[in-house]
């Protein structure tokens, strides 16, 4: 494409004026937006009245004020894009917690089915939190297999199917419909991680039947480094299901002060300690900028985005490691080359933050919020000359950057 | 005492000067630091540097900028206030959360020791919680005892004692080092939980010979609104024992992303997911004001306010159910009253922020580092004015306040 044609995209995007609502470094091209979302402009202003009306002027009195409700009033304002009915999410607490919850209740379910089915390669957290749960529930095992025999593994031993919809590498996505069928044919509940998805790629949780999802704020959703996580537990399982971690703030009378526990009705059991209110408060603002976003229009264009920097690693000579069908990917575009660290260190020190996944890939995140069809083009062409140039060789660069 | 004589003390108060580093609404006199503590003047600055540069402007370059290290680094600041190494605390997660971690942990030392003993009437998290853990357990159970039984409790099949050192409610301190020492003849963990405790008198964990400990930061170490918890696992514990909620953040090479789970040396192993950094960033200003204190100074001044708040009490011929030695108690002050509720509505009226715990008690915490020997004062004539009038007996008040 011509950057004529490139900018008659950016014409007619309609969501061309989000880019105004975040804040972004000059001089940067930001395509790590899938590793931690960029900071929306409203969030300063709602930590400044977090942290100074409601917390050093309202003090404990902000608990009656909003703060008791910020789990179900957040996993509400989630569900809508995960495709589930607003009391069927709760945040809370992080992604690995809420998988250890998931994965230790699903495994209670039926004491003849005690193993859980994942992927090689899933993202690392998900293995090693199922390593943990699978000890916490006796005769309980974890069977990783590789991704193109995950369903073949199924049996009537398999507790939990636990998947993550789009790669964290790759990008990579699962047809959700289908393989929660087959999971639950085979008898086994069928487990979601959605952090590279929600705010990424349309997903209908309800829709496909799904029984538990997982997932993570602080990539599309833009709630901030680190961020609460959120749970979703599909209705016909929530008065069956309880959590292992049974804090107070998940009784059903946190405040009657009873020694014995009793789960609360609803997704409420799901919480364990008192929320960090002030997490939470960056959160909301980054989904109250959802609220008003035409979301159909995120994922044509996040498909757009992804076309624009294909073209450009193709004509690099790059090998993509994603899918081209538009069905099957995230919002991700991840090339493989022997030099991948090298190669994200010269595009950070040309302006581009992409991202490297050991050992041999570049993953460049498109947001289809605040990045431009433009701007991803620039990092396409940014991408070619580095190529081309074989400056990336030099690898004079740091320590390798850290979090997803 | 009189007037003349409380404003001397103040006058000789050497932590005077701390007042002026919190920001408090006028009007109102806070006696419920130990629930929520306040605000720090210098929270304010941070948050908006953790957003604007930290998050907006180095975005995911921050991870390696300060931010992967702030479990420990933030642990460390902890650690003196608890008596401890710098390497044996760590911050992350919640209260509930450290609990569990804990509790499982403990009960797979030995296969022959199975039960958890505590309290009846501890803080409803921790027995809640506990009922969670032993359920991750095979065999293990929880034992539930009156205060005064808990020693007599201990037996060959005690794995952990779990016991929160300043009560919630009562404010009851327990002496560390003989009931730990107590624990360990009988063969049992000792797991202490200090949320009423640091900050608030002295704990002196190492010398005490503890083996685990957790504690929560909103309260006495002003982190604000459910900030992240902490901790303590004593160094000749930390290469034995290893985290049930086993996330990438606890592994050994969290970004070398390997399927298989490997505990990371020291206390990084008990992280689980990703810490919420804008919680994490207002909790480390709430400690860096505790690094110029006169730590001595906190104790005794807690003690003296005590003091100025039982005697008005007295006075107004409330029952109070906090130990007289200062020795044997936390540093907030309860009184037993039948209206306790009506109480607690109108001292807040009144403008003296304090709280009720059911079923009848009135909670005023004392908190060194704010509060003013005269503030306490006020508040204990305001209270006098309360009961001697009746007029709380007048029950007009609006909904209970909520959170510990």
């Amino acid at each position: 494409m011509t950057r004529d044609e490139i900018d008659a995209l950016d014409a007619a995007d309609p969501l061309a004026p989000m880019r105004a609502r975040f804040a972004l470094p000059d001089g940067v091209i930001y395509l790590d937006g899938n590793s931690l979302g960029a900071l929306p402009r409203d969030t300063g202003a709602a930590m400044a009245d977090m942290v100074s009306r409601q917390w050093g002027d309202r003090l404990i009195r902000s608990w009656n004020e909003g703060w008791i409700d910020a789990p179900t009033r957040l996993g509400g304002k989630i569900a809508p894009l995960v495709g589930a009915a607003t009391d069927e999410v709760i945040v809370g607490d992080s992604t690995s917690a809420n998988l250890f919850k998931a994965l230790v209740a699903a495994l209670r379910i039926d004491p003849a089915r005690r193993v859980v089915v994942s992927e090689a390669g899933n993202f690392p957290t998900d293995l090693h939190v199922a390593e943990g749960a699978v000890a916490c529930v006796p005769g309980a095992m974890l069977k990783v297999v590789p991704r193109g025999e995950v369903l073949a593994a199924l049996g009537p031993d398999t507790a939990v199917l636990m998947l993550t919809h789009v790669h964290y590498k790759t990008a990579e996505r699962f047809d959700m419909p289908s393989v929660t069928a087959t999971a639950q044919a085979a008898g086994a509940v069928m487990l979601w991680d959605l952090s590279h998805s929600a705010g990424a790629v349309a997903v209908e949780l309800d829709a496909a039947n799904a029984d538990l999802a997982v997932g993570c704020t602080y990539k599309y959703l833009n709630g901030g480094p680190g961020a609460p996580a959120y749970l979703y537990v599909a209705r016909r399982w929530q008065e069956r299901l309880a959590s292992p971690l049974s804090g107070w703030m998940g009784h059903a009378a946190p405040f009657a002060f009873a020694d014995g526990y009793e789960p609360a009705p609803g997704m409420k059991r799901w919480l364990a300690g008192t929320p960090p209110m002030l997490a939470m408060a960056a959160l909301e603002t980054g989904l109250d900028l959802w609220a008003s976003v035409d979301r159909a229009a995120v994922w044509a264009k996040s498909a757009a985005l992804w076309r624009i920097m294909a073209a450009a690693g193709e004509a690099a000579g790059l090998e993509c490691v994603t899918p081209a069908d538009a069905a099957a990917r995230g919002s991700h575009i991840s090339f493989r080359h022997p030099d991948a660290h090298a190669l994200t260190q010269a595009l950070i020190e040309r302006g581009v933050i992409g991202d490297f996944r050991d050992p041999d890939v570049l993953r460049l995140g498109l947001t289809p919020l605040y990045l431009s069809h433009r701007d991803v083009w620039q990092a396409g062409e940014i991408l070619g000359e580095i190529v081309r140039s074989g400056m990336y060789r030099e690898e004079r660069f740091g320590e390798r950057l850290a979090v997803t």
